[in-house]
């Protein structure tokens, strides 16, 4: 592409490193933001923007993205709750929340336990889940992860650090998802939903 | 989508905001920024498009985009070039440069002459082309204006204003397009291109 301003070629360069964006989107980008008024732009589209990368914390209870000390989930239930879900992201925290199925607080570990990548446990938020598992008034900590070889690894190292402190630990249930068809399901998943299936109860439904 | 950072809400309506960018990737790409390094997002992805912004200016010559006074076109070629490319936009004077076919110089309208979204001729940069036109070496004014109703209006209204310039006016070949196929053309297209067919040559190939 032949531009004719090195300020432009920067600004879709910078553009063009974020992902999913290529050159072309971001030429398109640039100069949607050139069509527009200047201060506006400035104001409604960077403004927000810096501020987040500059201002955004991590909740000192949890470690979910948080605008102040503690997070907003952590304010509103954090007294009363008896559950902590234990996720590896918090875009994890953003998906079950969206479910509106469950109440209590979340423990954010920043990743999961992976060697190859060079993650140990010191890396992830684990000695704030045993402290905040033994201190505060929980009885069950459920294993929200992803059941991937390192996310198992994770669920047994955790459930192994936990042992001493008095709470259930639970995983998601596994199986087949809601709406698949049985001959796309994998192997490995619909051979254990087999297994360990359930009793089936009219009430369910 | 329940968020627990009104910092990243906005920072996500911001971006979702920008032209091809739903909720979903707006997510995506402030979480992106927030797993890297603060000051390295800021000096690598924010810096350079608001210095864009800021500091971008128009060619004092051709209206298109520019670091300085006169952009990198008009500096190269201004001196020498006999022709003058009319275009609506810079995106149009990008486009053109990619085909390496042309080594005149340009003229940027903003737009073109459309009565019902309220652009009239004083609205565009027209008075300065007539200026151009008038005073320089200048022996060829090339319409490169979609050939669209407000297009050909344009087109119309500057070959009158253009009249006592001493120059040729000419416009981009029309016709099917290569590597179209004949039956997909659209009728116009294809009953002009058969009146205004050209004489066959085999040096063209």
């Amino acid at each position: 592409m032949s531009y004719s301003s090195q300020l432009l070629e920067q600004a879709v360069d910078a553009f063009s490193g974020l992902p999913g964006i290529g050159k072309k989107s971001a030429l398109r980008l640039a100069l949607h933001l050139l069509k527009q008024d200047k201060d506006q732009v400035l104001s409604s589209v960077l403004k927000p923007i810096e501020k987040m990368i500059r201002e955004i914390k991590f909740c000192s209870s949890c470690h979910n993205l948080s605008d102040g000390d503690q997070c907003v989930i952590c304010q509103q239930r954090g007294h009363k709750a008896d559950k902590i879900c234990v996720v590896e992201s918090f875009r994890d925290v953003m998906a079950i929340e969206e479910t509106d199925q469950y109440n209590g607080v979340y423990h954010v570990l920043g990743g999961v336990i992976s060697p190859l990548d060079g993650i140990s446990p010191e890396d992830l938020n684990i000695d704030t889940l045993v402290e905040r598992a033994g201190l505060e008034h929980f009885t069950e900590v459920i294993m929200a992860i992803s059941p991937t070889i390192e996310g198992e690894t994770t669920i047994y190292y955790l459930s192994k650090r936990l042992k001493n402190c008095n709470v259930t630990i639970s995983q998601l249930a596994r199986g087949i998802s809601f709406g698949g068809e049985l001959e796309y399901a994998d192997e490995l998943t619909l051979g254990r939903s087999i297994i360990t299936r359930t009793p089936y109860s009219i009430s369910e439904i």
